[in-house]
């Protein structure tokens, strides 16, 4: 580990106090970066969003069988580009509010001791495209979600070594991915409060292995950070430096997007931890085009998965007559290893002959529950409204 | 390898002939799995199109840097659900008119000599979002493309294990994925002409591994079919049977989808091989929203991929004037180890401020090139319409 010998408990230069050091130049961008804004109640999805679409992708229902997602079915969400990386010449940097600043090279890095978690991460903005009003942007429906086994090293590991001064309350990611957004140009970049940071439970992570290998260039190779329960806006991919500020971080992605609010000028709620969501496998089979589940009479087995980054989930109820009545389904026993994975459910259902809408429902310890009728805010985030599968029974 | 003890040059029946064997009860499917159609001239991406968006996905263009995809990158499309593969118990069988019925264990089909083959490989329906009238189906732009190492066992191979018949014609492929599509319940299923499955040159693989490791669930684990030069719709996946015919197949896949076609009453022309097309990687960086790319005056490097399923590649060229002239790109060398690969091209340009429209345009050995006025036809198939990528160059 290479010890800098910087400023110390520094000036706080640097990138993390937004306008400063986010570029605001917005009239070259005025014809090219849109403002955020809500499609009208008739608009279907449009060029820019296909090409997201087209671009990101969720994880195919079915491939929830998986307790730990396979390699390309995880859900994916690049806000700019996929960066060319070098594992050679990679540092990740430490510096800002402490007393030692660090830069390690990859070699170092993994040379330290590292820890291993299992981490259900899910899109904030998962469930949008299913909002009236949508927000317009990436159009997720359901499927903006993956398990994966993340390996690295504790981050409270490197807070440690580079001494973190008394006054630090934040500590700002930066990756390497770089682009235009809204007409702030930036490299994407996030804080955390310090107290979530240097935690041990959960742990966040600097990941540099999935599912033991390394980081797929789409998940951040060659590192990434995991903030087990938290959105996937937090978990910094490509990440080269962590900078410890004593004062509120205000970059874009921080205090312009990822906000729960109401109005355009709503200060708006940070987006942080994950809300409680039920996800069932859609049973028998698909037509290609309109998606619609077929079913044939009789014992129909129902599995699915159930997740919350608020506390364990507890009970996972499911509907089959359109959200009306609703039946306990049997879930896994909690798995102490494995306390931010999301957990497997199953139940029995008898299909009847006609349409059918299924409904999953999770509730975790503290409550929290998906509502049946949508909640909504201006991005679009935490929509956990439940699941809808239409199934259609043949005739006997 | 296990030799049935069949019927030897056999009846013939099984999945090989179309209707008698692909449910065609219509009726029960009326409401759920509508006819092929047309979106209306204004009528934007719809919720069916859209499902399919977030389940499958492109390549994001700038991956193309990889001469190799890497897992998780390459474009996917599965028609219905990815099915559950158990290793253990799978089994291949070759079948029909053939004196040696074969059912093999993957064990035994991995004992066997193994061919790789570094293979291009694109959807029949890249571009297909692009085209007016659009026909409503897989929503690709440009992005439905890869490039992988499969290994597996020449197919030929196979085929003069189980001595076929002096009279077979094609081969028929079977894949273990269910579904209903426009009305006909079916498996996957396509065919190849004998003399296509049986070539040496290109050489068609039973594939079980690529980039070295076992396929990806969404990749056909644990057994796909790799025609090289061939569009998406042929590499079968979940494989588990082939029979071998003495008449054409005319399954739903083969005589319905994937034909070349004007109107619905046309019996068309069967898609087969890839049509040329060159990618730009996307310079500069893009707006989160609108894709636009940003650049700054000065040289700019372009570089991309190119392709060709009918004869090798042997020009690029690139117009910064929304295809109005058109300059000459370096392609890098043929590789005669990877003759069905893409080619690396690239060249520099000069960005002055303002807007701009690049767009590559590759021609092959045998004088096919791209459209820059859009070709058009029912299914959406071989659109190789040239790239429009649209750049803004900042002030300086």
């Amino acid at each position: 580990m290479t010890r800098g010998t910087g400023t110390g408990h520094g000036s706080g230069n640097g990138p993390g106090n937004g306008s400063g050091t986010e570029d605001r130049r917005t009239d070259p961008f005025a014809g090219i970066s849109p403002p955020a804004r809500l499609a009208a109640p008739d608009e279907a999805i449009g060029p820019d969003e296909l090409a997201l679409a087209t671009r990101n992708h969720g994880l195919p229902l079915e491939a929830m069988r998986y307790a730990v997602t396979p390699a390309g079915l995880h859900y994916v969400l690049t806000h700019y580009d996929i960066p060319a990386a070098d594992a050679d010449t990679w540092q990740l940097t430490v510096r800002g509010r402490v007393s030692s600043p660090l830069t390690l090279d990859l070699d170092t890095l993994m040379s330290l001791p590292a820890a291993t978690q299992r981490v259900t991460m899910e899109c904030a903005g998962n469930g949008r495209a299913r909002l009236s009003p949508r927000p317009v942007s990436q159009p997720w429906l359901l499927e903006a979600v993956g398990t994966a086994e993340w390996t690295g090293v504790p981050l409270r590991t490197l807070l440690a070594a580079a001494d973190v001064a008394p006054d630090a309350t934040e500590a700002i990611f930066t990756g390497a991915d770089h682009g235009v957004e809204r007409g702030v140009e930036q490299d994407y970049r996030r804080s955390l409060p310090l107290a979530v940071a240097a935690a041990a439970h959960p742990e966040v992570l600097v990941a540099y292995a999935m599912n033991n290998a390394p980081l797929p260039p789409q998940h951040g190779f060659p590192l990434r950070l995991i903030v087990p329960g938290w959105y996937g806006m937090a978990h910094v991919k490509w990440l080269h430096e962590i900078v410890l500020t004593a004062s509120p971080f205000t970059g874009f992605q921080q205090a312009t997007a990822y906000r729960y609010r109401r109005t355009p000028d709503d200060p708006g709620e940070p987006v942080t931890r994950i809300a409680p969501r039920a996800l069932l496998i859609p049973p028998g089979f698909p037509d290609f085009m309109s998606r619609t589940r077929v079913v044939h009479p009789g014992p129909v087995p129902l599995e699915g998965r159930a997740w919350s980054g608020q506390a364990q989930v507890t009970r996972v109820e499911v509907s089959y007559d359109n959200a009306t009545t609703w039946h306990s389904a049997d879930l896994a026993p909690t798995d102490p290893a494995h306390p931010w994975s999301w957990r497997h459910w199953h139940t029995t259902w008898t299909a009847t002959p006609g349409p059918h809408v299924l409904t999953p429902r999770a509730t975790d310890a503290e409550g929290h529950t998906q509502p049946t009728i949508q909640p909504w805010n201006r991005g679009g985030f935490g929509n956990n409204l439940a699941q809808r599968v239409e199934v259609v029974c043949l005739p006997t």
